[in-house]
């Protein structure tokens, strides 16, 4: 088989539905998520979390989460709000991302944004800037991923979009028992996939968080 | 981190402990296992099922086992009643494996016997036949996999070997509610490892086994 599927990994929403507080910005990505460690915990406990910075870490359940993520990918796609916090037209293009001069994707990226700008490379990742709807943008991606899936980085509002285009293949969510009240919404809840989505609800081991796993029926 | 781990994955085991029933053949290669379809059906289910003929097939938890069998693998070790029934000296050259012209390991595969014979490439799998202890065996397994991570892929008297010599660092087995009585046995209880293991148990949503994850301590 070779299709190429499109794929949500380790998505954190709170128990009312948001990926992120209002008021997103550089010293507060998460927004007014009073607690984004409740949203993360889970994950930056594993082993193979990509931004982890030390040796060691769990490879029970939550690893195969977190590990699976850069499994048989060749491309991302995200939001621009999940590249940095500017709005609007770019005021500052020294800005390359939250992740440094090794970004952990080491795939081409795709940043959807109605303010284009030009391409770069860090490391072995390079970012793409296109103002696109989502099914356009997704078959640039796929090209890239040369015959691997794509993953769909978020935020909420990017994976709402291409839920509603229903371009989405595989989507794990990890629910945290937290209420943000607010912010960027995914869903008013899980059940609302249900329709077009087989779905498996596993509890974290941490204890933490519920892993929502859905595919395609 | 470059460590080579060996990994076993997927491995199926009774509720009693055996991994195959007695009197293993050719036409009965889970032995006297009276139902062998009751300790597979979960993972035949899977999109991702390595032996898997069709498409379709789940990608929920499961798969995520299933899935990750082929993830960063760059050998095999399997011992000789893996391989195939014959006992002894080889009667058959000709038997080149259970799994036809295109073996989905796609890797070097070594297999352990006392009864060395020449090595052969099937597509591309390529079977090596080594006469040596679990750590000898490992070493050359690491070797072949250039980086990546060594599978250890059964039956239970291998696995059994290279637990006691303390080289295994994570392993899931799935538990079926099956009892055999005899066979080839993995262990009297899976909490013989917490001496030296974490473990995580999580029930498959197929509701036939439960997943035993155990990760070096």
């Amino acid at each position: 088989m070779t299709t190429q599927l499109l794929r949500v990994h380790n998505f954190m929403v709170s128990q009312d539905g948001f990926g992120a507080g209002e008021n997103q910005s550089l010293e507060h990505p998460f927004g007014d998520a009073a607690d984004p460690a409740a949203l993360f915990s889970w994950a930056g406990a594993t082993a193979s979390w990509p931004m982890r910075t030390e040796p060691g870490g769990s490879r029970g359940l939550d690893d195969y989460f977190t590990r699976d993520w850069a499994r048989n990918i060749g491309a991302e796609i995200m939001g621009r709000n999940k590249f940095g916090p500017q709005r609007g037209p770019w005021q500052d293009h020294d800005w390359r991302g939250w992740w440094g001069e090794q970004p952990p994707f080491r795939t081409p990226v795709f940043v959807m944004t109605h303010h284009p700008r030009p391409s770069f490379t860090l490391s072995d990742t390079t970012f793409h800037f296109v103002d696109a709807d989502p099914a356009t943008v997704l078959a640039r991606a796929r090209e890239a991923a040369q015959g691997k899936d794509v993953r769909l980085g978020g935020g909420a509002i990017t994976i709402r979009e291409f839920l509603d285009a229903d371009l989405v293949d595989t989507l794990h969510v990890a629910v945290s028992p937290v209420n943000l009240g607010s912010g960027s919404r995914l869903w008013e809840s899980p059940d609302e996939l249900l329709d077009r989505f087989h779905r498996d609800v596993v509890p974290s081991p941490s204890g933490d968080v519920m892993h929502h796993l859905f595919w395609r029926r």
